[in-house]
């Protein structure tokens, strides 16, 4: 229940000394938790499902692909990336509290859009999933008010509905969509957007969502807002160009980027959420005793280049 | 309940056909209640409750104070306002997906410190305000992860505790919040903060919020992100300079920002609210159902300086 706990609540609020009773007294630290981490409870990115976005300004992003909730547009995506299709493209839309937009900035218009190649034009939806009985599912305990059951699954947020049989990744903060037009088959991978402020629920299950950005999140959330209403810049002279997008696997070995995230279905992500829901140290006055799927940080960190001695 | 129609949904999951006849056909899009309300349902900014930030580069930040919830912390920080304390700071901290904040860098620091002249050094919690029997609020329909009710008031997202008489301000992304440390009376105004990313809910009543920005929250949430973990610069050549704060009152006339919010208490904001739930138009494909309390944005339009012709 997303608000299920009324009288510790209350008693949180009314008597500041109870507290530290509320606290789970054996919650250890994120902190305290990351350090006591196994090595198997973290993934390696795979280079062939990893995406090494180049920007004008020597920045790099680093986009976690997540082929398994839309396969279609995954694999499109590739094949334009195989054709350098991005190379010299723009970040051309950066909408404040929403969206930032890259790729082909004609990209719906028939006349002018950069010619795709290979790649379809169209695609049928991937917005949801069918749920199978192997479905990997870490159940966040406190609720959503969007679906009925929200989680990690593959250390991507995801939201499931068992009664309907569907899943589907959720717009968080640095989740990667395929924006399209009104047609819902006219989401082709061409221009991808991430969301940089409150997560825009509203969009759930009625986009392809394709993965999320695992670093250099920053160099999105942080580039000029363009003009309201939709933040389009019409000034292009203020589009940031994009060098280059890669599959990692197409790159040098030593330019491949060599980051973990945490596993979802392990007993740290599980300890790293109730160490989120109950925080401790001094600052927190109140338990907050209540998490949201956009509100759980998934940890990254780079592989350690430590080579043994010969 | 925040999520109440399970049947509709998993109609609307299940049956696209379904979708249309799930919109209200009644509800009036974003623009039609924008375009149809009414000039006594705006509320002008109070010149005496309003604070202009002037950043370097010539950006302004326009923030709606919110006495009612903070007054002593307010009133510490007009008092600092006009000594012109803030004259020469810096937003000094931008923590990707978390916080920009400005003010004296050193102000936790004793020795370093700007002096604080008339203003207090610390003042007692005003992290929550005691529910009286005339307290006005727009209760949003559709629950909350956090709270047992959340809505607005004046304008601003509020949530509401009934059983523990209390309210507070929530921390949505815009919010203006008083920086502290440890000590819940360490926070005097003298740093403040803004959320730029995904509402941090878990800092609910265990801080003093104190307004809004209402307009220029791009200029904060465009900054170049400081290094982990804090998102401190440590390269003091990055921080951002604060020109001036000043109370708009005390602007020249010409130099004051006439502004409106559209009231929370108007018949127009709750089409608002419906008219985002029930998202209309060809783009969306399921109607949404529900809405959050940091998902409602909140009109804001400059003033017509039309005068009549004499």
């Amino acid at each position: 229940m997303p608000y299920s706990r009324p009288a510790l609540y209350a008693c949180a609020l009314l008597l500041l000394a109870c507290s530290g009773s509320i606290a789970r007294a054996d919650t250890p630290t994120t902190k305290q938790t990351l350090s006591e981490s196994k090595s198997t409870e973290w993934r390696t990115l795979d280079p062939a499902q990893t995406l090494v976005m180049e920007l004008a300004g020597k920045h790099q992003v680093v986009i976690e692909l997540a082929p398994g909730w839309a396969p279609e547009h995954v694999a499109n995506i590739k094949t334009l990336v195989k054709q350098r299709y991005f190379d010299h493209t723009s970040v051309y839309r950066v909408q404040d509290n929403f969206v930032a937009q890259w790729g082909d900035p004609d990209g719906d218009s028939p006349d002018k859009a950069k010619p795709m190649g290979k790649a379809k034009a169209s695609l049928d939806p991937e917005f949801t999933r069918n749920l199978k009985s192997d479905f990997e599912f870490t159940l966040l305990p406190d609720g959503d008010l969007y679906a009925p059951e929200v989680g990690f699954s593959n250390s991507m947020p995801v939201a499931r509905n068992r009664m309907a049989g569907k899943a589907w990744l959720v717009q968080c903060y640095g989740m990667v969509g395929v924006a399209r037009d009104v047609d819902p088959t006219s989401g082709n991978g061409n221009t991808l957007y991430v969301p940089i402020g409150q997560a825009p629920r509203r969009l759930d299950h009625q986009l392809a969502v394709v993965g999320r950005v695992v670093e250099g999140m920053q160099w999105l959330a942080s580039l000029p807002r363009g003009p309201e209403p939709m933040g389009v810049y019409t000034d292009t002279s203020q589009r940031t160009g994009i060098k280059s997008i890669r599959l990692a696997a197409d790159l040098p070995e030593s330019q491949q980027p060599r980051l973990q995230v945490l596993r979802s279905d392990s007993d740290s992500f599980n300890r790293l959420v109730e160490a989120k829901r109950n925080r401790k140290g001094p600052f927190y006055r109140f338990p907050v005793g209540h998490i949201g799927v956009c509100d759980v940080p998934l940890p990254v960190r780079k592989v350690s280049t430590d080579k043994p001695v010969n």
